[in-house]
């Protein structure tokens, strides 16, 4: 066992456990900085499903880069944290005690599956999709030879597996509720993603959810869905969400917000404020209701850990931000799909009055630019004030960025009234005309109405 | 001569005489709206440079869309104005008199050459850049079977004219200050676009500008520069910028502003609350100093329309910017060059305290992703507050896109420390990592200087 002290320590290999220390390295150049981490190699959370396709094919690939000189600045230590004390101010790994003056946990999340099918994990053929390298290279090993592919979940994750797996000539299966990615769309923009995938030769399992996994020996044979259908698969993958990982905190007795995520206030501080917790392993809440939030996003895990980092020994500004506004984007087939803050759905099921823009146009301006097409956003805002507090995007690679206008206008406030007269920049091989840039546009309807 | 009276006359063809009337329509579904345009087919005016190479290749592609249903609602008239008589209301036009309540001057833009060059443009090898389809066709016409070709001036016209010119093969010298775009970007970025130019094979003649042309007969033989050196071409074509075209309302005695565009209050209002001018004729003013602007975009005109369009019969709301944020992006090669804001530079020459913050990464993560390339971001912020004045994005397409996220933040007034915890989509596919996304790291940097 060995000993030592440090000024800061860190529990957790992935993003925000990176860009706590990354902030801390900068505001405070003279502390010594300890991380614990329990893998050589962290993989960058969010390009696992492309270690399944062509897109980066292997494990490998997706390596998070350790941060160049960053790593030779601070204390790595490779090992599994075992057990805090938080009145001695200790952390016990399986071969260190470390005290420290400021702990943050960043122990990230695990995968969840509900409880009446965890007993299905432990056939060989059936998996959860893990943040660890090696469970990522087990997996991908195991469906080398297999053809047919059941993925359970119509998250981002699950539609990105099924893709990635499809894009390799896998026969994929996807089960989920009545349409895919629904909590970040609504049902006229995941029809549209629904039908990408139809057209790659997905099959979608909708309206469903798995009541039972049929086995025989250690394998599984078949999902039996709700409705009393089965289907047969050589490999079923859950990709049911993340569950904050807090064991170790529990244990510690520190408190629990309503989902299972650290407690922590506004900047990142457990109840005790020489604790913080940061990234999936917090509790988190809405932007827009202040509701707990379920989302987990290294997006939103690092701005945690950026207020973390700037607060270790006080705070030096007010938080930019007040709960998760779920801001995210993907790729299916060549089209992106993004979205930020609330659906029309979900605005309806939380009884908000709202009003919705729509504009559908093209990405390049005139729309005989030889990689023209079509762009659509949707914004939704609260019907009193215009304040815009959700939008969707459909479009080609660019919309992973016009998302993040979008979060910025809902972060700051802004109302549709201040985005009609937004200046933007506009060029023809690069976006919408002047004249129809489509936020805009869907801000100018939401006027009208 | 016909007789007629409508309730919002626009004048122009362009962007700005489109948004406005687009907006009215939408305002004021119960007026009678008539535009006055000189032209059958208006161009995109910044999609102009495209014509010129293979991108579009022939001005029949860079057709404004004449706003399919919106053509029916409205009464347009092809027909040149002549004069304005404010007291009676009346626009007298070739073949047209109209009588009008409100009226709005959107008549653009007409190249400026500085008047010691000006007597040189009758010579049949000299050439502005134009907005009419016939000038636009003469000039590719003259330019077809010519080899060398100079062009003078180093904004965004005169270098995505300098491109596409070289891109279909002729040999092409660029003359212009110190360095290009010099407006836009600081020397840094600059030269990353200058080596591109010469990479392409273009000549560049920087530190200079034009003493004269020389001539014999009616054909220029060459330029000759302010050190005494002389280039000869076939070809010369002035992009040297654009002045407003406020011969109209000058001659009915409208007040100019410095610049020589028409005097507007903030809603875009002339001093006679009937009488709007929006667009390039328009002065404007800069966002950061308050100053009488030159800056000329499509999309500031779209803005300026936008508030007209919503302000015709009385003010609704506040208008959402106060001056130019000068917000303009290109492309060179396959990279994107953007600016909006004030540059270093120019934040020096404005005696501004302030201070910078500068991040290259990858716009995909992790860079192993295949279309990975390098992004960097520099802002540019008040030394005291942080409050961001400027930004430049160099990146692949998407920069068009991140730039009008950092507009945003100008036009917000947001601070560095807002936008370090600023939550932003990010996706292996389409962004930067999570943990080092550009804005936020360089809005980082800032913080701490």
């Amino acid at each position: 066992m060995k000993n030592e002290h440090t000024d800061i320590l860190v529990l957790g290999g992935g993003p925000s456990a990176f860009v706590t220390v990354a902030t801390a390295l900068q505001n405070f150049p003279d502390k010594k900085i300890t991380v614990i981490k329990e893998d050589e190699i962290s993989l960058v959370p969010c390009g696992i499903p492309y270690i399944f396709g062509e897109t980066l094919g292997e494990s490998a690939k997706d390596a998070m880069s350790c941060g160049g000189p960053m790593a030779e600045m601070i204390n790595l230590i490779i090992d599994t944290a075992v057990s805090v004390d938080i009145e001695t101010k200790t952390v016990v790994a399986k071969e260190h005690i470390i005290t420290f003056d400021k702990l943050i946990f960043a122990t990230g999340s695990i995968p969840f599956v509900h409880k009446t099918l965890e007993n299905a994990l432990h056939l060989e053929n059936v998996f959860t999709i893990e943040k660890h390298k090696d469970k990522v290279d087990i997996l991908k090993d195991y469906l080398a030879d297999k053809q047919k592919v059941i993925v359970v979940g119509t998250g981002f994750i699950g539609v990105e597996m099924a893709m990635e797996l499809r894009s390799v000539g896998k026969e994929v299966t996807i089960i989920g509720g009545r349409h895919i990615l629904a909590d970040a769309f609504d049902v006229d923009m995941a029809l549209q993603a629904e039908a990408i995938m139809v057209e790659k030769g997905i099959t979608l399992a909708l309206g469903q959810h798995v009541s039972r996994i049929v086995s025989e020996g250690n394998k599984a044979l078949c999902v039996e869905l709700c409705d009393g259908s089965c289907i047969g698969g050589e490999v079923i993958i859950f990709a049911t969400g993340y569950q904050p990982n807090t064991a170790l905190a529990k244990a510690a007795g520190l408190k629990l917000a309503r989902y299972g995520g650290i407690w922590v206030d506004e900047y990142m501080r457990t109840r005790n404020k020489d604790i913080f917790a940061v990234g999936d392993c917090c509790g988190r809440r809405d932007f827009i209701t202040r509701d707990p939030s379920k989302v987990m996003l290294a997006s939103t895990s690092a701005s945690e850990a950026r207020v973390a980092g700037n607060s270790l020994y006080g705070l030096n500004y007010l938080k930019g931000f007040n709960g998760t506004i779920a801001i995210f984007s993907t790729m299916m087939g060549d089209r992106v799909f993004a979205s930020a803050g609330v659906t029309e759905a979900r605005a309806k099921a939380e009884n908000i009055h709202y009003t919705v823009g729509f504009f559908e146009g093209m990405n390049r301006h005139p729309s005989t630019i030889p990689d023209a097409s079509k762009q659509s956003v949707k914004l939704i805002a609260l019907k009193s004030s215009g304040q815009i507090i959700g939008g969707q995007v459909i479009g080609s690679k660019e919309a992973g960025e016009i998302i993040n206008i979008i979060g910025l206008a809902i972060e700051s406030e802004l109302t549709a009234h201040k985005l009609v007269s937004l200046q933007v920049a506009t060029q023809p091989l690069l976006t919408a005309a002047p004249t129809t840039y489509p936020i805009i546009q869907a801000a100018q309807q939401i006027i009208r109405n």
